[in-house]
This record gives C-alpha cells, sequence and structure tokens, in this order.
C-alpha cells in the first residue's frame, strides 16, 4: 500500500532538506530513530530514512513529495515518549524536528513566546527566568523533550491541578497538514472562537493530523515561593479521601499532589537503603504549594496542615528550601528505579481515573497482582486521577508466562478503570502501545468519528499511520 | 436541496418528544424562536417546526430522522447568542433544549458538576453556592443563557485573564451527532488523552459538529473576597500600556480587566445625566480582584494601585463592598444602553487583538469613524484584547446610505485587525452573521480544512448549516 523509499527519493529529500540532513543506508544512525523511551523492544521499528528539515518551508516540501508518492512520514520530537509515538511502523520517511530549534521571540507585551517545535521544553522557561515568567507545562521530562512533543501529546504532569496540562497555555500552532499546506492555526489571541478549535484538535493528537512547526504559548508570571509538605498516612482511603479536602475546605488549590502506595514507598526506601521513620505508613501524599508570597505560602501550608491532621495523617514534614525539598522528593524520584532493580520487564501505565475513584484502584491492582502474580506499584498524581500503575515481572517468572498474561492484566485494568468512570491514558497517549485497547474504553461510534477526522486532515493516511488507530 | 416539514412529519414528532413539545402551524410561537440577541432583523428566520426532546434519546430519534429525510435541524439554547448561530436560516427543524434543564449531580468529591445542556448558566452557580463552589465561566448573559449554548459559542466574558473562558471547566460533553449516534467525549477525568480532543472540538463550534445534551463542569473553590479598582487615565495609550505590567511587574492575576474608550465614557456619563469627576478622562480601566483572603487582596489593590501611580494614572478609586463595587460598575454596564439611545441602528462586534496591539485598534477605529461618519465606541475586555468596537449609525444617516457603508466599515475593521494579529470574533461566534467575511482572517486551506471536519460529522449538511461558513 505504501511506496518504499528509493535512491531516487532519497536524492530529492537531500535537495529539500541538504545531503548532511539526510540519514539514508546507516543503520547505526538510523537505529536511534526507530524507538522512543518505551522499554519493550517489540515497539521499535527502523526508518527507511531520515530527515531533519531546517524550516517549516523545507517540511511543508517533504509533506507534499510524501503525499504525492504514498509514503509514510512519522513525525519525531526529542523520541522521550511513553506510547511509541514517535516511531515509524512503517518504515518510509522519519521527520526529525531536531534542527527547528530556535527560540523565536518573548513577547513581554503579550506575555507569550514564539517557539520552533524542536526547542527543549526546559530551555524555553530557562529563558523565560530571566523575565520573571515562566511556561507552565510541566512534563516530567522537561529537561530533555522538545516543546513540539509536548504539545503533540498534550504532555501532562504534576502540577496540572492549578496549571493543567499543555494545552491550556498553547494559542497557535504553524502546522504543515498531511497534504502539504503551511497553516496557522490561532495566533497571540487570549480569546477566539473564529472557527472551529483546530488548536486544541492539534494539541494531543499525537502527530497524525499535522507536522507542528511553531508554538505559540501564553506566559505566567513565575512563581517566587514554594513550599512543600510530605504526608503519611496509615492507608489509602484515608490519604485519598483529603484530597479534594484541600480544595473544598481549605479553599487552597495545590500546585500538585503526588501519590505513593505502601509497596511503592517500601520497595523505594529498601532500595535506597533507608530506614522508614513510621514503618506503617500505608500511603505518601506529597503536596506542592507555589506563590507570589511566601507569607501567605505558610499560612496555606499551616491550613492544609491542620486539615491534614484533622483527617488521620500519621505525620507531616514541610519544606521551604530547596534542599529539605529535594530531600522530601527523594523517594518518589525514585520509585521507577527501584522497581527496574527488581526486574527491568515491566510495562510503565497511564491509567486516570476521577480522582474520587482513587481508592478503589488500589485494590483492584491488589487483585490483578494476587490473580497473575505479577508486582503492580502505583504511584503518580492524585490530584488529578492520574496513575502510573507499573506492572512488573517478577524475578522468577519465565518470559513466555508475562506475555501471555500481560495483555489479561492490561486488559482486565484497563476495563475495571473504564467502569470507574476512568481511560487508559492520561498523559502518555496512545501511540501504538495502547491501540488495541482501545475499544475498551472508547465505543465504536467515537472511534469511526476520529477516523473520519483523520481522514479529512490526511486521505492517504500517510502521516504517522497506525498510531491510536488502524484505518481499514 | 433539503426536505420541507411535511405534516406527515410532524406526526413522526410528536410521537419521538410527545405533542405537547411540537410547535407547528402557529406563527406567533414560532416567531420567538425566529431570533437570537442579534439586533438587525435581516438575520431572523423562522423555523417550519420547533420540538422540544425531554432526553437524549428523544434528540438523537430526532437527528436520526431528520438525517434520513435530509431536514435542516437547528440546535437552540436561550437564544441569547450575539452571531446567529441559533437562527434556523434553512427552515426545517427548530431543536430547543429547554426542556433538558435538569442539574443532575453536585458530585463533591470529584469537584465536577453534571447537567444538562437547557440549564441556566446562573442556576448552576446558585445550587454551587451553597457548597462553597463555582463554575468559573462567566458570560455577561449568565442570567438568562443557557450552559449547551455556552459550550456551543465557548462563551468568554470578563473574567478570562485569571479563569480562561468556557472551554477550560468543560471535560465532558453528551452529543447526539448529526447522523444520529449518541456519544460521550472525555468524562470526570481532569486529564486525558485517549484520543483526539473532541471535547475542545465540541467547544465552540456553534451547534454544527453535534447536539449537546449533557455537560461535565470542573469546579473551582468560591472566591470569598473580591476588590474593584476604577482607573481614569489621560489617554488610551497609557491606560493599556500598564495592563500587562500589572502581571510582569506586579505579579499579580487580575480576575478581570475591562476598557472603555473617550467616546464610550463621555457618551455614558451623558446618557447617565452624571457630571465627569476629571473631564480629561481619555480611558478607563476596571480592575478586578478575587480571593480567599480580604488582606491579601488589600495589599495586592495596594501593589497595582502604585504601579498605575507610577504609570500615569489620573485616579484611581478602589471599592471593596457590594454597594461601592456597583457604583465603580455603573458606566460600564450602561455603555450598550447610552449609544441605543443615540441610534438603535448599530451592530454590536466582537473584535479581538494580542493585548499589546489595543492602542493601535483606537486610532483605526476613529480613523474609520471619520471616513465613513459613524460613531464607533469602544469598550471591552482589555485584559484579553476583545473589544466590543460598536458601529453606530447617526441619528442623521438614511438607512440605505447606512446600508452600503456597513459592510465596508466592517471589512475595514476586520482587515485591520488580521493585520495586528487578530480576529474578527473573540467570544459572541461567526454565526450567519460574520461569515462572509471569515476569509479576510483565515486562509484557503483553514476553511476548507473546517469544512471536511465539518463532513466528517455530518455527511449530509443538515446539522446548523450555513453557520461558520457554506458548503459548497
Amino acid at each position: 500500500m505504501y511506496q518504499t523509499v528509493t535512491a531516487e527519493i532519497v536524492e530529492k529529500l537531500k535537495e529539500i532538506c541538504g545531503a548532511r540532513n539526510v540519514i539514508f543506508n546507516d543503520e547505526e544512525k538510523l537505529e536511534a530513530y526507530s524507538h522512543d523511551e518505551v522499554a519493550e523492544k517489540e515497539y521499535a521499528h527502523m526508518p527507511e530514512v531520515v530527515v531533519k528539515p531546517g524550516s517549516a518551508g523545507e517540511v511543508a516540501a517533504v509533506m507534499k513529495l510524501a503525499n504525492e508518492l504514498k509514503i509514510p512520514v512519522t513525525p519525531r520530537g526529542a523520541g522521550t515518549g511513553l506510547s511509541g509515538g514517535a516511531v515509524p511502523i512503517y518504515g518510509g520517511i522519519l521527520l526529525s524536528v531536531e534542527n527547528l530549534n530556535r527560540i523565536l521571540e518573548v513577547d513581554l507585551d503579550n506575555l507569550m513566546v514564539v517557539v520552533e517545535s524542536g526547542v527543549i521544553t526546559n530551555d524555553i522557561n530557562e529563558e523565560l527566568k530571566k523575565h520573571g515568567l515562566f511556561f507552565a507545562g510541566y512534563p516530567m521530562s522537561l529537561q530533555s523533550c522538545f516543546i513540539g512533543g509536548n504539545v503533540a501529546e498534550n504532555a501532562g504532569g504534576g502540577r496540572a491541578i492549578k496549571y493543567g496540562v499543555t494545552g491550556r497555555y498553547i494559542m497557535g500552532l504553524e502546522v504543515v497538514l498531511p497534504t502539504g499546506e503551511l497553516v496557522w492555526f490561532g495566533g497571540k489571541r487570549v480569546k477566539d472562537v473564529t472557527g472551529y478549535n483546530l488548536v486544541q484538535l492539534m494539541v494531543g493528537s499525537e502527530g497524525t493530523l499535522g507536522v507542528i512547526t511553531k508554538v505559540i504559548i501564553k506566559l505566567l508570571p513565575l512563581p517566587t515561593a514554594k513550599v512543600d509538605l510530605l504526608a503519611l498516612f496509615p492507608d489509602i482511603e484515608t490519604a485519598i479521601n483529603v484530597v479534594p479536602l484541600i480544595m473544598t475546605k481549605a479553599g487552597i488549590i495545590p500546585t500538585g499532589i503526588e501519590f505513593m502506595d505502601r509497596l511503592s514507598v517500601t520497595t523505594t526506601h529498601q532500595y535506597l537503603g533507608e530506614k522508614m521513620a513510621y514503618p506503617e505508613t500505608g500511603a505518601v501524599l506529597l503536596i506542592e504549594l507555589d506563590g507570589t508570597s511566601q507569607e501567605q505560602l505558610r499560612n496555606d501550608a499551616m491550613a492544609v496542615s491542620e486539615l491534614l491532621m484533622e483527617n488521620g495523617v500519621i505525620e507531616v514534614y514541610a519544606a521551604e528550601t530547596p534542599d529539605t525539598q529535594e530531600k522530601i522528593w527523594k523517594i518518589r524520584r525514585n520509585v521507577a528505579e527501584a522497581f527496574k532493580a527488581i526486574d527491568p520487564v515491566q510495562t510503565l501505565e497511564d491509567i486516570v481515573v476521577p480522582i474520587a475513584s482513587i481508592p478503589k484502584v488500589i485494590p483492584m491492582l491488589s487483585g490483578l497482582s494476587e490473580k497473575y502474580n505479577v508486582l503492580i506499584p502505583c504511584y503518580g498524581h492524585a490530584g488529578d486521577g492520574n496513575l502510573h500503575a507499573t506492572v512488573v515481572k517478577k524475578a522468577e517468572m519465565d518470559m513466555e508466562t508475562w506475555k501471555k498474561v500481560l495483555p489479561q492484566v492490561l486488559a482486565d485494568m484497563y476495563r475495571a478503570v473504564h467502569e470507574l468512570g476512568g481511560t487508559i491514558s492520561g498523559e502518555h497517549g496512545i501511540g501504538h502501545k495502547r491501540k488495541e485497547f482501545l475499544p475498551l474504553v472508547m465505543g465504536e461510534p467515537e472511534i469511526n468519528l476520529m477516523k473520519r477526522i483523520k481522514l479529512a486532515f490526511d486521505p492517504n493516511n500517510i502521516l504517522n499511520p497506525g498510531k491510536i488507530f488502524d484505518i481499514a
């Protein structure tokens, strides 16, 4: 169905992007573009050719050519994705935006920044810091990910309660459509109802609807003060039940509320060789507050602490300085590593449920864990219901059994999550890692509608095909 | 192209919705459904039949029938729109959601509310007040508009700087597709990247992609304290230049910043028979602050006032009580009435520009005003660049001349706004009032893409046809 990339086509691509921005016939260099951060090798696939356009015009020329010849094109940011979104599963052209790496304008009058899609997210905030501003999107990988990938995946992270996710700050996008037209959606406008919201349709579309070349981002004043609270609880219910109370009773919207279950906490302590202060700890919350006044924050932290104490906390620690904050965060930062030490064979999941349903998730996961003889530690962003349950193979289980049980674990988990009003991805995306499971949480009319939208953008289905769903 | 509504079809509609929920052959009752709040009569059009379904299932049955028979269906909320979005310009079926008027669930654990689309927006907030919560969407017509219409138009209002517009709070939608399928997009999930963002594609789609039947809304803690500042400036530049400084220099995000130009201020004072305290006033800002601590707000108000004084304000008045706040708002609330008294023949516009470009809008409007001999007062939401420039006929101009010059004034205005990086609607929508002007601010590839998306939802183009654009 798709055309393969011939030497003649490679010549044309070299004419468009320059010879040094095209990789062909070089296994070693191509390999780096065959996977993202998904651990499992079976989700990787080699591209036939890699191109690194230096301008939106070059991207458009590549797309026009590919659309004419029906060659699949997979756009790629920094490759930090967690669902295989940037993996060229049909080969073809891998289009890396790494050369679109300029911060074009810091617009202080409009409180917006204009960047190319290949800029590292943290570099934007480093530049903005000078002006007392920041981009409030906060993916955990911000030191290495590209802003274009953040937009394509609608990256989330740990600060969504207060700041929302990436999409909230995306005001305008320059996009190359699958058919090669260069278009602009939105602009430096805080309000805009002129036609459909194509900006937010692009956000989170996983590179299937267009290649993002420029991004206009709305900025906020940089918070100057921060207080973190570490709260230990006897059990999960007590911990989770307090989460909405912080907002309703104390009237405070924290920056983030991270959660770890007992298995995550004990395993990570063991991994780090640290002793638990309260061995009876059944769950932990990490509550972040930020703002412009240290005094106000101290009052807020006091109010939250009192609320926690009225609601069954074992102990609360507050941290106001970077040093003490780092100490508080140490366990949370090392959870993933701790479980990789147990067995590297595992799958990082990204389920999301209504926050009130979190207490029901943990017994459900324990049930699956027993039924299938796997570990399922659970940690993540409690304030927004997004839990990185991670299915980990026990060291003693052989790979054949693992490969048989894993799809069953996932299907059971996803069905249960769906019944709780949740879904299978809060921030990592569907990619090709989860596409076979999409019908478990979404009806046929909704999926068919998405396919028709895909074809409205991409009639030949050449842009990142085989992601989210397959077009028959 | 479309089938007309016969007596036989009316019988089928009565079977679906019940006889008392169908209006047919009753000019007087039908007339109420022939227009929205657009003042100009030429934008009105009579429906052939009005149906008022009582459930999503009934809506689906109506849509299925209409799609089979190719009868146009125009969905309608409270009819408070300002772009003709709910006007049945091809006749056919007017589908009113007025009977879908139940608040279904106040979910305190998830901080969300589930409502049917025909609930009056303010009724939701009255119910939420009891629980110390609110829905932060804030259309100016909230006393009468329906939440379904707010979603369909992505209603804005005066508090978008701090709270954003309607779309930010819409987490899930039950929708009847033009082809009659009943679907759910999103849910009670703060984060969700499972497939395309169909929730936000529906938001602001002006009833052209589906009929909204249920809405899940995210809530915030109700602010308990409020301070308003009225600031008088010698000229527009001084007033507008201070707007971004409030956020960047003072680090404060106000709830809203309303703006009035000299013509609006002087005309409204004359209309109300009030004397201006400072006759040299060239522009006014109304700055709203809200929060949970009166003390903190007082400090913020002080910081903002100091900033204003350092930046050329003539005088600042602060109001902390509802009485004094009402006084401060009196002029702003009466602007529209003041100009209706001059001549009721006028068109309320809804242009939006990057906030830094507002100073350039006013001389542009003055130029048009002189060139075409019309009044163009300008007021609105300065904090988000959304200005309700209103083209008002002078009493002495005859209607023939007015009808000739108005399209020229609008075309000139829209072109100028587009050059400033703005667009033709910030919160009122395109409807059929502005559709002929869309190509002035949007390229052909973008408009064609929207048409293809429309047809992906509505292959027979029967749902609210002739809005935003025409399908050839």
